[in-house]
């Protein structure tokens, strides 16, 4: 069993935009045990549309084509496939009442273009959209199943894992599944991750362990392919184990797990409620904070407070603190804590401050300087902070920086 | 004149890594004038890169691969290039001591496995590594050029920038340039834009346009082919002129400019200060706002109130509303807005409240209403606005309606 991607979009061959769709669609397929061994790109034009795929159902089980759904004369990709199965295309009205309602919904006047996206080739499985107005199609062809699915990643993700996935069970088992777990850490570099595991990177299939550098990140992969799923797991959970033992106090958590997410679950198991005072990463840390599901619970306020005015009047920092060390201080960040503390009566209280630059450096306090405190009881933990890299890299490096203090304390 | 790219990978077929290279080459050939018409993936298997490469021969000038040239034996792109160009492989000798100084440099012993990198084709040019082991090549084959990259982008950037576009330029002069504009609008659906540059979309080269809709922005990119940069940028300019003048209301700026830098410019012009406070946006607004260096100018101050007690008692949001209308109204939005305004004592107050989702959501108050207003002098300026998606996808498009509503103002 094995399938074959194919992306349309001369937006792709133009190199404006990178293909994560392929990417995400060989990662879940490999999870399910198919094998992919073909990938490829072509642009808004039928006639090597059309050869792609032929040649694709020639060599490979099932065709899944990305994007090209859209309402413009541009989007291909409908046309083509009722061409190459030999089907007219029929205006569906469940659909054209699904785009209707698309635009209903959001007040906006449904535009007369987007007709063409109900278009379905006659007697053929479509996909509703949940998330936007192109729905997605199935169609059997020489024993073989394309799979259309729209551009946009939101909306080819949703169809893939509601629809796609469940069909091709149904249709197709294949003999092995593939497991992956993926373990993050942060609070660690790279290199002495890449030490600590050393003799895991090299092992050999079935099972292997990769290991990735993101920003203020590190993640390990485990991938195990065996005849069931269990096998793969119990595979999985040896390694995974033994990497705990050596990095237990990095590890943060797994696979979709974020470090907000985790914090944001020992608040609420602690019964902790959290206020943050920003400065440098102006809302960055409360934007992350919030992202949470939940997060009212336990998020009480959070103050972006830019101006030495707003520090004084409204966090109650000491006006001799902020002319004696500087806004960007430890004495500040410290105060900042207590203050926002006090101010929303939360039982945690964050304050950061810092130069994302690029501009506002100085010798003694470059770019990349960041202060962080958390104030909790009757205790202030300060931790003195330098990073390199762009203004946002800076301000995603401190606002991961100090939830893993919140995550350690 | 026209170019292929045919990544080389296991890894790319499972999805642990999203191919970027692809992407960067199709951008750097796109602006040299060099047409791709088809990208393709395989694995690491000998008689699927031969075949790939076969066809890739037949129908396109310029075959790039990339990857495969790792010490290990899965790394199998220069076996298989030397037995499809019919040379022997030959150990050579600066390339070993390349490699060699490279582990000397860092101090690191010499993996003899790393001997296979400097095996190259007989009579055939070898491109020199700047930053890793592996050397690329340059072969001729059929008057095509075949070129081996290594998959590390950072290696492949090198040697494409340093080595690649010279000899290209050199072997095959396209007499042409290729160069872009995009052109960024927010507050207006795909479908009407579209409806209003239809005849644009329309154009054959050597100048098109495309359209590309991303979460709460549509982008128009103006792409122009011509013999010499100037021309290129002429026929553009003439476009863009176009494109202006129908959808002036809507765009916000061009290229790399960001909605929140084209509200900060705003505000730096007219010498406004701001200050926001969210509540379902979590900080967002905020955080966007203050990616933009040079913000601390204008503004002042974000505030999240996630709880009513913070609303009621820092935002001075009367009681009373909250009570009548519930927290996600209309009036607590406005309340908001005037109250941060006069807290930071700023010109422009922002007030954001509704339901991220994907929890706390009823029937006359769905997942995805959100009420936003903006004071200003002595007026309010409130809107309803309706999302789709999930919970970040509804925080980012409130952030990005709240902008453009800043920057109509």
């Amino acid at each position: 069993m094995n399938a074959e991607i194919i992306s349309i979009g001369t937006e792709l061959l133009m190199g404006h935009i990178v293909n994560t769709n392929t990417a995400f669609l060989c990662r879940k397929l490999a999870e399910m045990g198919i094998d992919v061994y073909h990938t490829s790109v072509v642009g808004d034009n039928p006639s090597r549309l059309a050869k792609a795929i032929n040649q694709a159902a020639v060599r490979s089980d099932i065709i899944i084509t990305t994007g090209g759904l859209g309402p413009t004369v541009d989007d291909i990709t409908i046309e083509s496939i009722a061409a190459l199965i030999g089907k007219k295309l029929i205006l569906n009205k469940t659909v054209l009442k699904d785009i209707k309602d698309y635009f209903k919904f959001r007040k906006v006047h449904f535009p007369s273009d987007n007709i063409r996206q109900a278009l379905i080739p006659e007697d053929t499985k479509w996909i509703r959209n949940r998330v936007g107005t192109a729905p997605g199609l199935i169609a059997d062809y020489r024993q073989k199943v394309i799979v259309c699915l729209p551009g946009p990643p939101r909306e080819l993700e949703a169809m893939f894992l509601n629809d796609v996935v469940s069909y091709i069970a149904r249709k197709h088992t294949t003999g092995c599944r593939i497991r992956s777990r993926t373990i993050k850490l942060t609070g660690i570099p790279e290199s002495l991750v890449n030490n600590k595991v050393k003799d895991f990177l090299h092992l050999k299939p079935p099972t292997t362990v990769g290991i990735y550098a993101k920003l203020g990140q590190v993640e390990l992969k485990i991938m195990s392919k065996a005849s069931g799923e269990r096998e793969a797991r119990r595979a999985i959970a040896r390694i995974e184990k033994k990497i705990y033992g050596r990095l237990k106090d990095y590890i943060f958590g797994c696979d979709d797990e974020t470090l907000e997410g985790a914090v944001g679950k020992m608040l609420i198991a602690r019964k902790k409620t959290i206020a943050a005072a920003e400065s440098c990463t102006g809302g960055l840390l409360a934007s992350r904070l919030t992202d949470v599901n939940g997060s009212s619970k336990y998020f009480i306020m959070g103050l972006v407070a830019y101006s030495n005015e707003v520090k004084k009047n409204i966090l109650c920092v000491d006006p001799e603190t902020l002319k004696k060390y500087g806004a960007v201080s430890r004495q500040v960040a410290s105060e900042m804590a207590t203050g926002i503390k006090l101010l929303a009566g939360a039982d945690i209280g964050i304050g950061i401050t810092g130069i994302a630059g690029p501009s506002g450096g100085t010798k003694s306090k470059p770019v990349g300087l960041v202060y962080a405190a958390v104030a909790i009881q009757n205790k202030v933990i300060m931790r003195e902070l330098r990073f390199r890299g762009s203004r946002d890299e800076i301000k995603f490096q401190t606002s991961q920086a100090v939830l893993e203090m919140i995550r350690k304390i």
